[in-house]
């Protein structure tokens, strides 16, 4: 690839009212994200909107020009609600019809007389749609351009991502190094920002935490360049020593 | 009021890279959606972001104009990576200032000596907002008009929601019912998307989980009349019932 200079960027669509409406949590996303940064790519947005087709359809369309890679989670089931598949259709004028490949893949994952009417709808999909295979429960997603369609449920979508490992053209990966301090993140504000500053290439994240009863701050260094990493590392270490704030750990 | 007729919707804008690495799980959504259901407000669009300034600007300005609440969790903190506030002054073409009152909260709240620059950059605010009092750990949210901003920290934010509750004016309380049945979807679909062509008026959502080992289907019924959902579920009971299908529970 010769674009490994450049930021190849994911965005993630989970279409779920069950989410939404809190009733659900949301636990696709850290999957996706991480697997997503082994293959070089980091995820910059994610939205979760309502099982409502112009939504789907505006927010996709929106979503795969500015972004390398869509991915949305949700909605390519059998039932009356899962209407990701002919809303990706439409978002790409494209017909919403029977894919043969998924079709003979249901069939075949069905005992005789059991592919019915409603798993048939599984095998509707927008014409080009080319099939994400699924080892867990027969019903493929799918992928038109740079949009990958995965369902919601987190272990079959879990089971069908290495399976488009090799249509993911990432980036050089995101290194991360994170430093566990017992304070308080006005302690050492200061200091950081200073530390941000000759680190422009670094993104230097800080998070308060509380664990077990105890309060601590998280400092996550984020950077293509594992020297650049050590160079932002030492800086912190030399103010953390000289302000005497313990070091619970370091990753 | 007299909009109790009227759907009033709201939006969360999460603003983290923590969140979109997927190093930290988002746990904000659930509690946040629960509480405005039932002050009769329902979330319908969320959005996880960086934490750039422009990326922050437009989402708000934007969901602002579409939404009657936007809630932003993150980046109210002190460190050089909190820019929530400073991003809203510019939204609304607003001084970023020392908040007065937010000022005196934070003086009071630390030992003399202890309230330095990096704490009294949390007194920073867009002139004209409204604090949001924190009961936990001193240093306020704002809002500004329909824009709340609250901290990232789960245990923080919580403490802080009861405080605006008199803030948000609802509309009718969604109401819910849901069905868990020991079946798979397919085996309901067509059924199931009959009952939802004859309940307009009720959400029906149909969602396949996999507990302790074993398959099932839990159907979600919202609307905001009793009357409707009762309806749509003896409707759903019936097609159970004649298909011999288990039913696990109700509630």
């Amino acid at each position: 690839m010769n674009n490994k200079s450049k930021k190849i960027k994911a965005a993630i669509v989970i279409i779920g009212n069950e989410i939404l409406s809190g009733r659900t949590q949301e636990v696709n996303l850290s999957h996706l994200s991480i697997w997503l940064n082994k293959l070089g790519v980091s995820v910059d947005e994610v939205r979760i909107i309502t099982d409502k087709e112009n939504k789907i359809i505006d927010c996709v369309n929106e979503l795969r020009k500015k972004f390398n890679y869509v991915f949305t989670t949700g909605g390519i089931g059998p039932t009356h609600d899962d209407i990701t598949a002919e809303s990706i259709s439409k978002a790409f004028n494209l017909n919403y019809e029977i894919h043969q490949e998924a079709f003979n893949i249901l069939e075949k994952y069905y005992k005789p007389g059991e592919f019915n009417k409603g798993r048939q709808k599984m095998a509707m999909m927008p014409s080009k749609a080319i099939l994400i295979y699924n080892p867990t429960s027969g019903a493929p997603g799918f992928s038109v351009e740079n949009v990958f369609c995965l369902p919601g449920v987190p272990s079959i979508l879990q089971s069908m991502l290495s399976g488009i490992n090799d249509k993911i053209s990432g980036g050089k990966k995101l290194l991360t190094k994170t430093i566990n301090l017992r304070t308080v993140e006005s302690e050492i504000a200061i200091s950081l920002k200073e530390v941000q500053e000759n680190n422009e290439e670094v993104e230097i994240g800080s998070y308060p935490f509380f664990r077990a009863g105890k309060i601590g701050v998280v400092i996550v260094l984020r950077s293509e360049e594992e020297s650049k990493i050590n160079i932002c590392n030492e800086q912190i270490l030399k103010f953390v020593n000289f302000k005497k704030i313990e070091l619970i750990k370091q990753d």
